[in-house]
Parts: C-alpha cells; structure tokens; sequence
C-alpha cells in the first residue's frame, strides 16, 4: 500500500495532459517548427511539380493534358496518405488556339512581325486594317466612331510605382478582358492588348477575354511589351501603320472534367470542413508552374505535411484540385454548389494561386473579427517570413464559397516576380524555387493546424 | 488699416512652417512615397549593375577589372549628382587562380571528373591521396594522424530546416575557412569542401580560406554539391578513392587599388556622416552581381535618389564602395582609420552586402536604445515590404566603423535564393531582379532620410 500514493501523484499529471484541450502557445510554436521541418527536410512539392510540369505540360480545360493532370492528382494525393480521394464531374469550357497566330506590321511598304499571342476565349480569323492606340475606355470612347474599320491598341502600362505586382495587374487587366467588345461598340475589327506584365521582353502574356452580347466578336490578342514599345515608337511619330492580324482559335462544345479532392477526415467535427486549393488547369503556354501548378503542389504538400507528422485533424481537412479557374471557374462553382447540396459546413477555404514564391503573408477575406482572429497567428508564422497578414481577396476557386459563410484565406508569396510568368511561355518549372515553394506550403500546413484547434476566438 | 490683421494671420503660420523643426510623421510617409515613386519610375541601378557586370565583369582585388570598376565607380557617383568624388588608395592582396583548376577521382580503375574550384587564397600544387570524407571538426581530431598523407573531405551540408540562408551559411563556413590548416595539422595534404550552398547543382562555391601560422599551408577547393553527393556515395559504399587535384593558384605582392567615396554635403551638420556602401569587388567567376554589385548599385542609387528628388541633407550623406571585402577587407579598415583621423563623426553607416533580393528589412547590431530608435520606422516603410527590424550584423565593410560608436545597419533582403549564386558561375546579371534591386535601393534612401531627419529620439 504504501507505494500507491507516489504513484498515482505521477499518473495525475498524465491523464490530465491526455484530455484533449487546446494546446498551450508553446506547443503550438513547437507543431509550427515541426511542420517547417518536415516540409523542408522531406517535403514533396518541388518533385510533384516537376513531374506536371515536365511530365504533363501546360493543360488548358478541355485538353487532353487536363485530363492526364486529374489522373495525376489522384494518384499524387493517394501516395501522400489522404484518407480518401475522389473526383468531382464537372463540364468545362474548351478553346484551341490551332495553328499559331500572327501579326504582320506594314510600315513604309516594309513588313514587321510584332510579337503576340491570342487571348483566351478569342474567335480566330483573319483582319487588317490601320491601327489605332489607347490607353482605356475612356480615349476609346473619344474617338468614338473614328475607329470603325480599325485595330485598336489598348497600350496602358503597368503602373511602375505600384509595390504590389497584383495592384498594377487589377490596374490593367480591364483592357484584357473587356477591350474588345468595348472596341468592337465603335465598329473596331481587332484588338491588340499590351501584356500584363512589369517585363519588357519579348513574351505575349496570354489571358480570359469575354465578349459582351451587346457587341460583335471580333479577334483580341496579347503583344509582347517590347512590341508594344516598337509599335507606340512607329505610331508616335506619326507613321500610318496597317496591321494584319491572323489567328485560328476556335470554341468547341463543353467538355467533360474534374476537380479532384483529397482528404484527412476530422476526429471530432468530421463535417465541419477546412480546405485548401490551387488550380490544376492552365494557359496553353509554358507549363503552368507559377500558376498554378505550385499553389496545387503547395495543397497537396500542406495535408502530407500534416499526416506525415501523425496529426490527427479535429476537422475534416480538404486539398482541393480546382479545374477551370483559368476561362470559367466552373470547378469553383461545382465545388461550392456540392458543398452546399452535401450539407457540409466549411469553416476556412485557403487558396493558393498567386505563385510559388517566398512567403510574405495571407490575405483574410473579411475586415471584422475573423480577420482579427487570423491575426492572431502572425506571431507563430512570422518567423518563417509570413509577416503580412491583411485583409484582401482569398481567391477565385474558394469565392463560391463565400454564400455560406466561409472565411477565405489567400496565400501571399512576394508578388515582384509573378508577373514576369504569368500566362507567358516563361511560366516554367525552373522558374519555381525549390524552399520558397515548400516554406508556403508549410506555412499553409501550419495556418490550417492553428484553425483546426481555434476554429473561432 | 483694415486690412494688415488678415495679412499677419495669413503669414504667421508660414513662418511658423519655415522653421526646420522635424516634420509630421504625415510628411515623412509622403517623402518615403516619393523616394519609392522616383526609385521605380527613374531608377538607375538596375543599368548600372549591367554595365558592372557585362562590361567590366569579376573583379577580384588586384585585378585589372577591380581598376576599371574604381574608375567605373568614379563616373558613375559623378553622374549621379554627388557633391564630391574621390578615392582612398588601399593596398589590397593579389590572388590569382591561373589556369583551370582539376580533380580527378580513380575508383575501380577509372577516371572520372570532379567539380571543383580552388578557395580563394590556397595554394597551388598537384597532390594525389586517399580521399577521407568528415562532416566537423570533432570528427577530424577523432581520426587524427589517421588522415596523414590524405585528402579531407568536409562534406558538412546546409542545415535545410535552417529558414534563414545566412545562419545556414554560418553554420558550414567554418570548414571553408579554417578546414586546410585543421586537417594540416594532422597531417593531411589536400582537402575538398562542400560548396556552400542549398543548391544541389554542378557549381563550386569559392571563398576565402585562411591559413593558420601553426600548420603546413595545403592546396583547398571548393566542390560541387553534385560532386560531393558522387564522392560521399562511393565513400558509403566501402571504395578505397584516390583523387589528384591540381591547382595553379599564385600569391603576388599586395597591390595599390580604391575605395570610391561620394559625397552630398549636410546643410546642418557637415562633419557628422550617415554612410551607405556596398563593396566593388568581388570573386574571379561569374560577374559578382549579387555579390555585391547590387550593394554597390543600390549605395549608389540611395543617394541619386535623394538627390534626385531635391533633398537636402542635414548631415553629410556618403555611398562608399569598398575594395577588398572578399579576402582580406582592406577598404573597411582604410575607411574607418581615415575617418578616425580625420575627426569624422559616423553616426550611423549601413551595408548592403547580402544580396539584391527582394526587401525583407534591416538588421541593426545593437540591442539597445539605438535599436528601439531605428525600429520606430518600420511602421513607415512596412508597406514596402520592410517588415523585418531585428538585432543583427551590419555588414563586413561599416564593421570597423563600431569601434567610434556608430550604429552599423545591414539592408536585408529575402535570403532563399542568395547562396544559390553566393561566389559561383551563376552570379551573374540576369539573377538580378530589377525591381527587387530597386526597391532595396529605396528602402535604403527612405531610412538614410528618417535617420537624417531624426538621428537620436
């Protein structure tokens, strides 16, 4: 008898740690180190990406590298251990570029080719006729009629004093995507649009164009910067410049795809769901590295990171592979209209798709107490370069989600270089920086823990 | 009559705003604006690194390209609007590699090639051995005159889980600086080490190495981390490996070369200095673009800046850029005895030194009052990426300027892909961001303006 006491002074202590309560701020630091070690010592990202970048290639939806990249998400996330991967129907827009374009600039009876590339949802054809350069809507608007018959040039730059590569992109990107029916009001036959980027090189950026009902179709195509600058050189100086554009895309019916979904089933709220996803469809340019082959590797990589270490999710946790965010998000909106019909409540939709490079924070979908919430975290992430956490946009896939009350979350990498890749023939795997990309998807990993165990204040 | 009151009440508070009190924090968030404004829309840094790097190239001390960079530098300040340009003679070592360096392995009979690149400051010679592979210094002693008449190989990695590229640095380079006259002492004729790098590629890593006065001087190279993995796999595998190594390294008499010192004059206090500088030579490869021609241009472009923008300092503003940090840091010496005797009081002296990456923050090394001063700015130039104010190194080159008490401040920049280039082949211009250089340069110019304005609390 005389033994019992003693031991049951060492037992207390046991059993009281074994109840499941939120861990103190120091284990929390120490998960947080543990993640980052896991991802940087074993992590899994770079070589998943190479492999659909190199092995697959650039895979717009509706092409037959879409589908190997659905077949390769499966496979992937069911060697990282999920509990169970399944597949979600959706149909999706299909565009081919076709045969490559071109662009013949006619300049004192010589010719020039300029750089360009079709915009995303462009009709082909072929068009010639003298050109005519804006800046926006609103020059256009005051030549008005003048530019019937014509091929405008939709030349405004990235603001250069812009810090963030997004703002200067949110600056430009109406030109993009509404230049041509706005041209096509006043009777234009064709619109050239300076590529979004901060680069002057010789890549055309190529990106979603829609065309309004209310205008004709007429074709739309990205120019190189450095062609933007000969062609604003020729047309400054007075010259009558007479462009023929010749493209051969084409629209063909809906095509059948997926989105792919990944998951750690939850211990005690299993239907209460946190997600994370990037998209798996991209430009039929380059390899889709930066966007958004690195933010599907960075999903992929944050749930592997969490069962490699042995955690046990309260939640049920979710890498979703979107299709389609390029030309329709229609993967977002399956997915979200899904979540809804199932009943499944999502608590946080984190969203990767603004590069792979170095960390520099998240962006909270919201300016009141779930934003302050998250904020919380800063103190643990910091350390690991995730020192901005602000309000802003968490991203295209996860939006949907909103109408039920989600609270988005995008991942911030450092935005100088995303633009230079973006939709362009440069967007390749060597452009992805092997640590930038897993220390976001660690820090991705450990922000989705810290939800788990404080899913609220 | 009537009308002198309104007049008095309409000239007092100009008057009152014609005194040089400090200005609202208001004021200097809109200065921090226009420096950031003049640095991205007329920045200059960006071209004059390609001039240092393509038309002069590597420029290690008492080389002919570290002449033409002095003189390079001259120019450059002068263009840029400095007050003064001169120079500071500076005996400098002179260290030449000659011709190519080689190392080749017999295993089994045959040859293969290894890559390596001989440390900066070893001797020359062909030795031939057995190849004995350590990962520290304990383990050398272990083996002791075991390693007599071999080669050594310190083949200790960067620690992956490390965040910071920089203490991953620091905790291998000892191998790198001290590993010959280590493994001399017992005995050993030769040692190879691990490049210091992240990386896993096919580029040695130079850099200085130092001989002991207490052991034999032996030939050192630095190998490639592709390398080391193939000669640590044959040495697991139980293979008995002879290499030779032949080195053509020469020392010569030491020789005459430059500080370059630009100057805008301070209106109030001209005898107390805020100095910015980078160092002007570099490593005989590639072309020293991050190492350190950016810290040389962004020195450069921090004073364009204010001068640019019609700022007129109260102290006197300097960019110094260095001879001779790279292997033996004779220029820092030089600059700070001259200012010793000279009577110039250097209130706070800053480096860039680590890169021209995109703007993490400043280290400052004090952990006191001088600290919590300089921290009171990050509030102002956050929003440009700047959210890192720790404690930490100020830089090689403003070191001995510590010993007249004043603050050194090191610009530090993101870290991941530093020693990816780091005294290699692939440091070369087109691994320069151009916005990320700028925007250090700016960061730079607005806290040489804030601590202008307000050098004490």
């Amino acid at each position: 008898m005389r033994n019992i006491l003693p031991i049951v002074a060492l037992a207390l202590p046991l059993l009281y740690f074994a109840i499941p309560t939120p861990p103190p701020i120091a284990d929390d630091a120490a998960m947080v180190r543990r993640i980052f070690d896991e991802a940087l010592a074993n992590g899994q990202a770079h070589d998943h990406l190479r492999i659909l970048c190199k092995d697959i290639g650039h895979r717009l939806s509706g092409s037959p590298q879409a589908a190997k990249a659905v077949v390769w998400g499966q496979q992937t996330l069911r060697t990282c251990g999920m509990d169970t991967v399944f597949l979600q129907p959706v149909m999706v827009p299909h565009w081919e570029r076709g045969a490559k374009e071109s662009c013949e600039m006619l300049l004192n009876g010589k010719r020039e080719t300029l750089d360009i590339m079709a915009l995303g949802g462009s009709i082909g054809g072929k068009v010639s006729g003298e050109v005519v350069e804006v800046q926006n809507f609103d020059e256009l608007k005051a030549l008005g009629t003048a530019i019937k018959g014509k091929i405008v040039f939709f030349n405004r730059p990235f603001l250069v004093t812009e810090i963030s590569g997004f703002r200067a992109y949110g600056g430009c990107v109406n030109q993009r995507v509404d230049g041509a029916s706005q041209a096509a009001a006043f009777g234009a036959i064709g619109v050239l649009v300076r590529s979004m980027t901060h680069a002057l090189d010789r890549y055309p950026h190529t990106g979603v164009m829609h065309y309004a009902d209310t205008a004709a179709k007429i074709p739309a195509a990205a120019v190189s910067t450095l062609s933007c600058r000969r062609l604003h050189e020729v047309l400054a100086a007075g010259a009558k410049v007479r462009i023929t554009l010749t493209m051969h895309c084409q629209v063909f019916p809906d095509a059948p795809s997926h989105n792919v979904v990944g998951e750690l089933r939850g211990s005690q709220s299993p239907n209460e769901y946190i997600v994370v996803g990037g998209h798996l469809d991209s430009w039929d340019i380059g390899e889709g590295a930066h966007d958004d082959g690195a933010g599907v590797a960075q999903s992929i990589e944050a749930l592997r990171i969490l069962k490699a270490i042995g955690y046990q999710p309260k939640h049920t946790l979710r890498a979703i592979l979107f299709m389609n965010e390029e030309n329709g998000a229609r993967g977002a909106a399956e997915y979200a209209a899904l979540a809804k019909s199932h009943g499944e409540k999502h608590l946080f939709a984190m969203e990767s798709d603004r590069g792979g490079f170095t960390p520099r924070g998240f962006a909270v979908q919201d300016t009141g107490a779930m934003l302050r919430h998250v904020q919380q975290f800063k103190a643990l992430l910091a350390p690991y370069g995730f020192t901005d956490w602000e309000t802003g946009h968490g991203g295209v896939d996860v939006g949907p989600l909103a109408a039920q009350g989600t609270t988005l979350i995008g991942y911030m990498p450092d935005s100088q270089r995303y633009f230079d890749h973006h939709h362009a023939q440069t967007d390749v795997f060597e452009s992805v920086h092997k640590r930038e990309l897993l220390l976001g998807a660690a820090g991705m990993a450990a922000l989705i823990y810290l939800l788990d165990n404080y899913p609220t204040r």
